[in-house]
């Protein structure tokens, strides 16, 4: 198989003969990349998916690493495996840099890649409403290394408390507080409450784990206010359960190594804490900008990249874009969340009806999502669902929520494991992986009860990418 | 349990009365030290448990995580976890910096710990013979953090191959020198082969991985010297069978980003090479040198602390020295190995018999190690075993080094979890957390075909620690 092929810029399936087919070049591999790219498997052209990471990264489960359920690897699976027996996909590590539409090119640094069509869906970044410094004191959730950034934090504050010295340092290394109360938050602020007041409660022989502080601050007048209202109260009420303390219309202004400030009906509070997580905004990555700029079209004020009913760009019949990227509308004109099951329609659409169509010379029926329900968890037996007209919560939802996410899971082995590590969790409160790692000199700083407060060290650079 | 004391220097069990009971402080939860910790937990006194990170780490099968069979939670598991229900044990999260054998007090930068007992067991680092600039090019393998940086350069080495423009840097990425042929380089040579010809063999669509060029140096006459012969004999041939060129005799003279230099019967060797690796030498934490220092003590060529017969230090008959960092002596005189089995032996008899004869004012039995055997693994039904006077190999050997290993690992949970990711990774040959993190940045620059090799970015700092 080794190729001595020198016009390397050609990729094909093995055994196929070059050049003939149509070229798909897929940008990113995530829930949209990844399905694009699935979805012509059987199609007669040559996918490129490129990516700057060589694996899928099953992003509803992240806040699981974070919090030390899962490792990494039980919710990412390497490209290469993905795609082992697809033979007419051609995955390429490497980093989009910008695009050539008059030449159907896309480019890696000094590197051009051609193509016939093209699918970009790279997602999206965390975002801090232009206050980038607030990156480097409350990592995001949209990596593997922030999530493990996020459990060295959350772990460091617990070590830092058994050796303070009196009970304001210890009491501020014990507070918590998440930024954002969407989905992302409430797991993430459910997740630390069970990991105080249950996995870690006998752990430590002078705090009382479960005395922790967890503040969830949202700016919106309630929690997931995407969702039904009965459903956030339901969410809210089992946030407090937990002990979370749930601050609504609560608007961060300043967050600094040792407090948060926000205002509250006009007046500034201030928490003192030392671990404060981000889970209020993400933006469509930057390939948006280029890409919007290459094809002349608008961008969206969430960085998304206007698209028409087929999620072509204007002006570019052969370049779509899909996912958290894509500034597409649903039937109600409204702009379609930027959510997995959105993302992966928008993909099938492409590579079962819309390229098929276009290779053909025909024209595609628009793209129209359908609506299969939401859902959040925000503890054991504790989630919401929306099902149509339906909404559920408590136990049942819980185990919707389980099953889905189960199955969702690509490969079998992660499934199988990840029901496995779950089981077990379940059955004990226990969280194995709770793993301080990635920066041992960093941790020591944080865990010496010399270290002054502000010389608190930055986050891995990664935490906000 | 949220103690109010200001004393906090003055660590005991809950429920205990404050200051009655011997104090014995315990530095480091590698095996020495977490089997220190372990067979004090019936004894009256109060341990204290001490380490730089917050978990124990099963080192012997960290080459596992580093060629992407397992994960990081898989061999790792929380020191608190490990102590929870033993209530005599406080795990303190702290980096010792010096010790006051006057004062009876270890040092955590400002902060004295006292202690009546005290065992040291800070283990081992990678030593370079002098050349500390190669840590820079090869990392080793003593940490979670240097087997997920190793994990990366292999991962992304097959990466820049297929992305490579022509075959002399196709060539290069595919060549692989792992340096020193003891168990951990024999170790990682068969499982980097493993990995390029069974488990990617299908992975990529321009370069066939089984044409990797795997070498193993060492400097001695024959792989694992410290084996009977027939043994080495059987390792070598298991590692050439799977392809590995094995060199001896050859002593590496130069490691730089895109080569390697040794010299063989006098004349120097290059290999060209991107991705190199070391496993030749470790040598004792650098504690060993502030306690033999306070002690007055010797220090061996290792970096070893002399200890008596009872481990004990010459002069303080109430500070220990155990595993990799302690010169004890076998029955034969000779220096005991740097190896798991010495170190949990050496824990228990201090557990069990020295510091209870200690505190009764007995004078204990001097130390004496049972060996019980060595073992060193090649790949798939390829290991090594020396069990008295009988040697084994092939698969039976394999078969005694799975069972044992596997009884070993600390948890029940990483037990079974284990068992399950090697079951399905012998039965389909799959690496399912081969990811490639940690370092996107870097890692983009590695795999781009337009980055110059003498450009190939730093290791992680921690690599050699």
């Amino acid at each position: 198989m080794e190729s001595t092929q020198t016009d390397h810029n050609r990729h094909q399936g093995s055994g196929q003969e070059q050049g003939k087919r149509p070229r798909v070049v897929v940008v990113g591999g995530g829930f949209g990349g990844l399905n694009a790219a699935r979805s012509l498997r059987k199609a007669d052209v040559d996918v490129t998916l490129i990516d700057r990471r060589n694996f899928h990264l099953f992003q509803p489960l992240l806040y699981q690493v974070a919090t030390g359920t899962l490792s990494p690897g039980n919710i990412a699976s390497p490209l290469r495996v993905i795609f082992r027996r697809q033979k007419n996909c051609f995955v390429r590590l490497g980093e989009v840099t910008d695009f050539d539409l008059d030449e159907n090119c896309v480019l890696l640094g000094d590197e051009r890649v051609p193509f016939d069509y093209l699918v970009v869906a790279s997602g999206a970044v965390d975002f801090y409403f232009g206050n980038d410094d607030w990156a480097q004191e409350a990592p995001g959730m949209k990596s593997i290394e922030s999530a493990i950034e996020i459990r060295r934090e959350v772990l460091s504050a617990f070590e830092r408390a058994e050796n303070a010295n009196d009970a304001e340092e210890r009491n501020r290394a014990l507070t918590f507080v998440i930024v954002g109360g969407g989905p992302t938050g409430v797991e993430l602020a459910g997740a630390i409450s069970e990991l105080a007041r249950h996995t870690m409660r006998n752990d430590f022989r002078r705090i009382d784990p479960s005395h922790s502080k967890i503040y969830l601050l949202d700016a919106s007048p309630r929690v997931l206010e995407h969702y039904p209202e009965d459903l956030s109260q339901k969410a809210q009420a089992d946030l407090e359960r937990l002990g979370v303390e749930v601050k609504t219309k609560s608007r961060v202004t300043a967050i600094e190594p040792d407090y948060v400030e926000y205002t509250l009906d006009g007046e500034t509070q201030r928490i003192e804490s030392e671990t404060v997580l981000w889970a209020a905004g993400v933006r469509a990555s930057p390939l948006g900008a280029k890409l919007a700029e290459a094809a002349g079209v608008e961008l969206g004020r969430g960085g998304q990249v206007a698209v028409n009913n087929d999620l072509s760009v204007e002006g570019h019949s052969n370049v779509f874009v899909i996912g958290d990227l894509a500034a597409a509308k649903g039937e109600d004109g409204k702009q379609l969340p930027g959510i997995a099951p959105v993302a992966i329609q928008e993909a099938a659409y492409l590579g079962k009806k819309v390229i098929p169509a276009r290779i053909k010379g025909e024209e595609p029926k628009p793209f129209r999502y359908r609506d299969l329900g939401t859902m959040a968890v925000i503890g054991r037996r504790a989630a919401i669902a929306q099902v149509g007209e339906r909404h559920f919560s408590g136990t049942i939802a819980w185990l919707m929520w389980l099953f889905i996410h189960l199955m969702q899971l690509v490969q079998f082995q992660n499934r199988m494991l990840v029901f496995v590590q779950w089981g077990w969790s379940y059955l004990t409160w226990g969280k194995t992986t709770r793993l301080i790692t990635g920066h041992p000199g960093d941790d020591m700083e944080q865990v010496s009860p010399n270290a002054a407060a502000n010389a608190k060290p930055e986050p891995h650079a990664a935490a906000s990418s």
